[in-house]
């Protein structure tokens, strides 16, 4: 198969090393240069050090067919972007009089004058390539290594962003990498391990790649098809799918469990409210995070108190007595009841304990317990023992419910695997 | 002072490299590292690719005297640093039968059989020291490159985190760097510039060293003061916080803003509903991931629809009309309504334009209102409008919902200061 051509991505700044900053950029730009057939190969970070600067460009560029850095373009003495590739490249830098015009007249706008330090920001290695900006003080350039280009921006992402659509997408685009064509799902309540193991005759087909990637707090794990032009990635999908087994499949592209389910909802037209007791909310912020949801989810109820179960709920108070706030059914209660009192198709409850207190050896924590309810009166009902903290069983007891929703709406909620609800992964 | 040891990080997995999930991993070992006199100076983030993990691994072996590595310990093919540095080691992975028990044992627990392919995570290279897992099925391994000890732990966040608790922070605290104190504090409402102009005088006392990290999604400012043995860390941050501001400062330690609310509330015995249109549970959500928080929060609601904050809150279905769903009356009719209904001390309510789709001239998107109803009558209500795409506008209200209920509660909802309500950054 063609391999795409590979990018490598140097971050430069010390905020970024010691973790006072997340590296945004990276993933950034590794997302824009795969439609263009440009795989984002390796990324570096390194501290506002002359030597570390110049050593990852030099790694860098024995990696890749170009090489993007962004950060170490400002005026201060610690911006040695421009320092650093002069050195790698054994030439001196040269002052550009169009850049420091720019820089004056940038100044000038606001009423200020440029103090000396910013004359360094209109100084290139010999024989660079100047990206003007528009939108700063800090233009960026181009200079070559053994035939590599690498291009030098600024770290700020709103400049860094402004030069990739006015330089380099139209430049990288010109490279004409040999493009690959995505496929992606997400998984639901099926172990990586199994995952691995249905999709092996997948894997060993010629020029396809797999990748996995668990997301642990959505409980969920994502598969990325990438195909080489000879191959049908539609079919390869179809019977990747096929080979999972379609009711693991929870989404399809970008998409999230959450918006499976909101566009499954939206798509046949159903409405759904939540009622949450250990999830506190986080099934109602799931779904609320999809634009035009508002077509479907029609209200959520986070009945943390036993008085909130009764009376936004209807929950009956000896039924909190009998059986505890943690039961089957109260879990069934309260779907039955938000549905009830919404007037929505569906509604989805849970109730559990999130811990790390509350819990008995009756009911220890991770104990949870999820329902849904459905128009025709069926209540479907699941207890599960979620391993973890409490961050961990609050954001699995949502992806079981919104899975057990799914599943529910789909008639597929009896299936279940001998590897059901496993996601884990390392 | 005197330099701190230096640190290399290896983070592993293509989903790191195309950007398909942001790496988490080394911004926090990074910041942990720093307080033993470790200096996190350069990461790699490289896909699953033998010969790219490899080299990683050889490169930065040379510029560090320490190295650690997350990912690539799954049960799948392409998880391969087992493989990566058996090879640039040149010896062979041997089977480790204590960590096949704790695997099927792991398994066991939850009824299932491991598959072959998990056999795989019971491989490391020959002469690793295993470092044993208790939170997934991932063991950890230490092997040793030029004198370099190099820890490959596992990319999920949470087993890192245990395996950074459990042996790194004990292994590494005893390589004896120049340990720091750390005072760590997160500021809201301030801007980054001015908060920098504040601490002049703290950044200036020999040997501290103060970070500044903007949580844009958080709307926080997160400040770590590191300071050297001769300074007493607990008077420097009592003196931060002053000059910072006291009513600035949400929370200390690891705490989010969230958190601090909740420590607050729990702390003066005060309970809290909210009442959520826009934000769509994000605020419940927020506050129910705190551990003790059924002491303080009662019941949260969605009330997406408007039918929901009419019938819910009783906010008057012609005021609704009048005003629209997006405005002050609403806002405060919606904080009043769960606050009576609930019978808690505070309510915060928000509704606003989360977009992309639904803004007009009149009310664009980003156009938010929040409100906070005490139980002294009182209620106050600010409008905004965030910047940024739904998912910041909904991140950034919930943010300046929770800030408005901590100041309703301090009584110091009145005080503004110039630069108030600004966490972007230059």
């Amino acid at each position: 198969m063609p391999t795409p051509l590979r990018a490598g991505i140097v971050t430069i700044g010390s905020e970024l090393t010691s973790g006072t900053r997340f590296d945004t950029n990276s993933p950034w730009l590794a997302k824009r240069l795969a439609p263009l057939g440009i795989e984002a190969w390796v990324h570096r970070s390194v501290p506002d050090d002359l030597e570390a600067i110049a050593r990852a460009f030099d790694e860098t560029v024995a990696q890749a067919q170009v090489v993007i850095s962004t950060g170490g373009l400002g005026p201060t003495s610690d911006d040695l972007t421009r320092d650093a590739l002069a050195r790698l490249l054994g030439v001196d830098l040269v002052f550009d009089a169009p850049s420091w015009e720019a820089i004056e007249a940038r100044f000038a706008a606001f009423g200020r004058t440029p103090s000396e330090s910013n004359r360094r920001q209109a100084e290139f290695p010999r024989g660079a390539r100047v990206l003007a900006t528009d939108v700063g003080t800090a233009a960026g350039f181009v200079v070559e290594r053994r035939g590599v280009p690498i291009y030098a921006v600024p770290g700020v992402p709103r400049e860094m962003r402004w030069m990739w659509e006015r330089y380099l997408e139209p430049d990288l685009r010109a490279l004409g990498g040999a493009a690959r064509a995505v496929r992606a799902f997400r998984c639901v309540g099926i172990a990586e391990s199994a995952l691995g193991e249905r999709l092996r005759e997948v894997e060993a087909t010629a020029g396809v790649e797999v990748r996995y990637a668990v997301e642990e707090a959505a409980g969920t794990i994502e598969v990325r098809l990438l195909t080489p032009p000879d191959v049908d990635a539609e079919a390869l999908a179809a019977r990747a799918h096929a080979l999972v087994g379609a009711h693991h499949v929870c989404a399809t592209g970008e998409d999230s469990l959450a918006e499976g389910v909101g566009r499954l909802l939206l798509g046949r037209g159903l409405t759904v409210a939540t009622a949450e007791s250990c999830t506190g909310g986080r099934i109602a912020a799931a779904l609320t995070a999809i634009p035009g949801i508002s077509g479907a989810f029609l209200e959520g109820l986070v009945t943390y108190s036993n008085e909130a179960k009764t009376r936004l709920l209807g929950v009956p108070a000896e039924v909190i007595a009998d059986r505890g706030a943690v039961s089957a059914e109260v879990a069934r209660a309260m779907a039955q009841g938000a549905r009830e009192r919404a007037g929505a198709d569906w509604a989805v409850a849970t109730t559990g304990v999130a811990g790390p207190g509350g819990g008995s050896a009756e009911k220890p924590v991770g104990l949870v317990h999820l329902a849904v309810a459905g128009r025709d009166g069926a209540i479907h009902h699941v207890e599960r023992r979620y391993p973890g903290d409490r961050d961990q069983v609050q954001a699995r007891a949502s992806a079981g419910a919104l899975d057990l929703l799914r599943r529910a709406v789909l008639g597929v909620v009896g299936e279940r695997d001998p590897d059901w609800a496993g996601t884990r992964r390392a």
